[in-house]
């Protein structure tokens, strides 16, 4: 039988990453393709414990239904862990726990989003979030970045020109894809504007933690007094993202409806996981645990970064990431980056082109390399072998 | 900060079943309200040992990302529980894992719902399943029920003169709220309609393994030569809640496209659930499991039943229900469920009442009452308070 869908149903797009991701894999060849955490950083044998922990003290009560904003021994730790990052005065009732914080970002879409509102984004920006606005039928406005972020006049011109501006989403620290920090002046220049225009910032922020240089930064919740960040926070770069565990801090009138969608998108997330994740920081030094996850991932941004300098042509530019798990790699004009990926591909070696990125496409001069999942070895190896396919195009 | 919402905010209505759990939990008194599983159905230690193998056998992989459309060794086993219920041939691309079936639900208003399009469903019908599809701006067309389920010449008139409906939802295995069975001469005339209008049937079965009397039936899925029928199965009644862990079988092409709302909406469910259920099923026999719980469940029926024979009024009518977790009650029409309820809380009972399952409201004097989250002699004793409470009003 063929069916009659909704008109969203046109909306419904594939991941380019994911395309991408099982190209690589089905090929057998080294990927700096996907954004996976590093496997080496997910506490096994300490979860295990965690969880012989929470069956035997709380027996079938961890396997029930459970409340729809979330468990609240785990929103109890997860308010220590903002304190901690510089968002203090959080409720519990201010936080709700999603699916990774991906879910968080579907709801923003269902809450705020009709059909031909603006989202205003980075451009390029989180692949992840343009889909999960997307099906809302939504336009997007992107604004250019430089090394310090968004750009704040852009930013502006791009409110004033566009009335039907639902929410700006912004990644500021170690951005997915171009792995730039915006910096504290213009984090509190968006916050104003938010103010000024009364329009809602989703802050995403997967990496904010993975800082390998410099110092941690507040986030621009840290500075909101007035409600205007609606904050995605996640495990899945410091604990691991196969319990799908992620939460919104947001004012209780947001936080209300979001637990409204939660309850008929899926009543609850695993009562379970939020159990052993409640458990583990419980018991667990969550501080020393993050800066271990630190040290692995500096060692390998260093290494993959010594690659490049030592097998990448001269003429490429590239972002030196100092946080999170990417790099951005700037390609001269004349360059394609899918033409540069068929023939990596041939050479035993994969990546993601950057034009998806990009909400209106084009920018065919870049792409993006994860260090996040591989030992140093073959990070080398890897970048030993792109160099060489660079070398193809441009000498 | 207020924020503009998209149109759908209107449509956000919390759950009233919720409602009234809180009430009962609350006020401590004995609770007939939530459609919560019996807790001591729940294998708390064969699902430790579960998780203890998989993390040993399968270490970091349990952890990390996994592919949306779930866990392949966990479909497998699905696959086989399919094929022992009745529902033959279904490869692993036709199933979707969800975060219970609830998901599923909200995926097909995703998926099937524009503003106005219509849904048939029965009349009264499941609460979270209405408020999960009216976000999408749908309306309702309900189709009346009696002993055997949907009333086929309504169902067929409804089709006639709605051109807008997109899909029929329905519960044909101890249904609820009213813990109705449809029968199979139903099941068969209402595929034949949906082919016959082409339009798909959303069959929600997380009761079809708990009879108590006569026999398992066939799904309407075990029928369907042609993919009209999208089939909602869970663990939820059979496990437990707490995972999450639902999935959907449909034909390929929807299943392709719940995969790329999926992706956009959690990215995938928890993969250690899935592993943990994937494992459960290999380990244990699962063919057992369900008969000790069916047995379990058995038992309450019989005791609430026979409470209600011995307490209740004569003139208060209700549904014996022959699997299910929950019985109907069908108070005389000049009664109110709602002042009843009152009443009831004061004497330390709660329910909920009927009107909400209706989605044009009315139906004032039917109430729903669940046994599966108590033992017998609580059952026993609420009945006996709900009597006391109904001689009030009946006298």
């Amino acid at each position: 039988m063929n069916f009659s869908y909704a008109e969203r149903e046109k909306y419904l797009v594939p991941s380019e990453i994911r395309k991408y991701a099982q190209l690589s894999a089905s090929t057998g060849c080294i990927s700096f393709a996907g954004g996976s955490p590093a496997p080496e950083t997910f506490p096994v044998q300490e979860l295990g414990e965690a969880t012989d922990r929470v069956l035997s003290k709380y027996g079938t009560k961890v396997l029930g239904y459970g409340d729809t904003e979330g468990l609240d021994k785990l929103k109890e730790q997860i308010v220590l862990r903002l304190k901690e990052g510089g968002v203090d005065n959080i409720a519990i009732e201010q936080i709700l726990i999603t699916n990774g914080s991906q879910q968080g970002l579907d709801f923003c879409g269902k809450l705020f989003l009709d059909q031909d509102d603006v989202v205003i984004c980075e451009d390029p920006s989180y692949l992840g979030a343009i889909n999960a606005f997307r099906v809302y039928g939504c336009r997007f406005v992107s604004v250019a970045m430089d090394d310090d972020g968004m750009i704040m006049e852009d930013l502006e011109k791009a409110l004033k020109e566009n009335p039907r501006v639902r929410f700006i989403y912004t990644i500021p620290d170690f951005h997915n894809p171009t792995a730039r920090r915006m910096s504290q002046i213009r984090r509190k220049k968006l916050l104003e504007l938010a103010y000024q225009y009364n329009i809602p910032i989703i802050e995403d922020n997967p990496y904010g933690d993975l800082y390998y240089d410099g110092r941690y930064e507040w986030p621009i919740k840290h500075y909101d007094r007035e409600n205007a960040v609606i904050y995605m926070g996640t495990c899945s770069k410091t604990f691991c993202p196969g319990l799908r565990i992620g939460w919104i801090v947001a004012s209780q009138e947001v936080i209300d409806r979001f637990a409204i969608i939660k309850q008929s998108a899926d009543i609850h997330t695993s009562l379970l996981a939020q159990y052993q994740l409640a458990e583990y920081m419980e018991s667990f030094n969550w501080i020393d645990h993050v800066e271990e996850i630190r040290n692995i991932y500096k060692e390998k941004r260093n290494i993959m970064m010594n690659a490049i300098r030592t097998y990448f042509p001269e003429n490429i530019k590239y972002v030196y990431p100092q946080g999170g798990l990417f790099t951005w790699i700037d390609l001269p004009d004349y360059l394609n980056a899918e033409d540069i990926l068929m023939e990596a591909l041939n050479n035993g070696v994969a990546f993601v082109t950057g034009s998806p990125f990009y909400v209106n496409g084009g920018h065919h001069n870049y792409f993006r390399l994860s260090f996040g999942m591989m030992t140093g070895e073959v990070i080398e190896e890897g970048i030993k072998r792109l160099g060489d396919t660079l070398k193809l195009f441009c000498e």
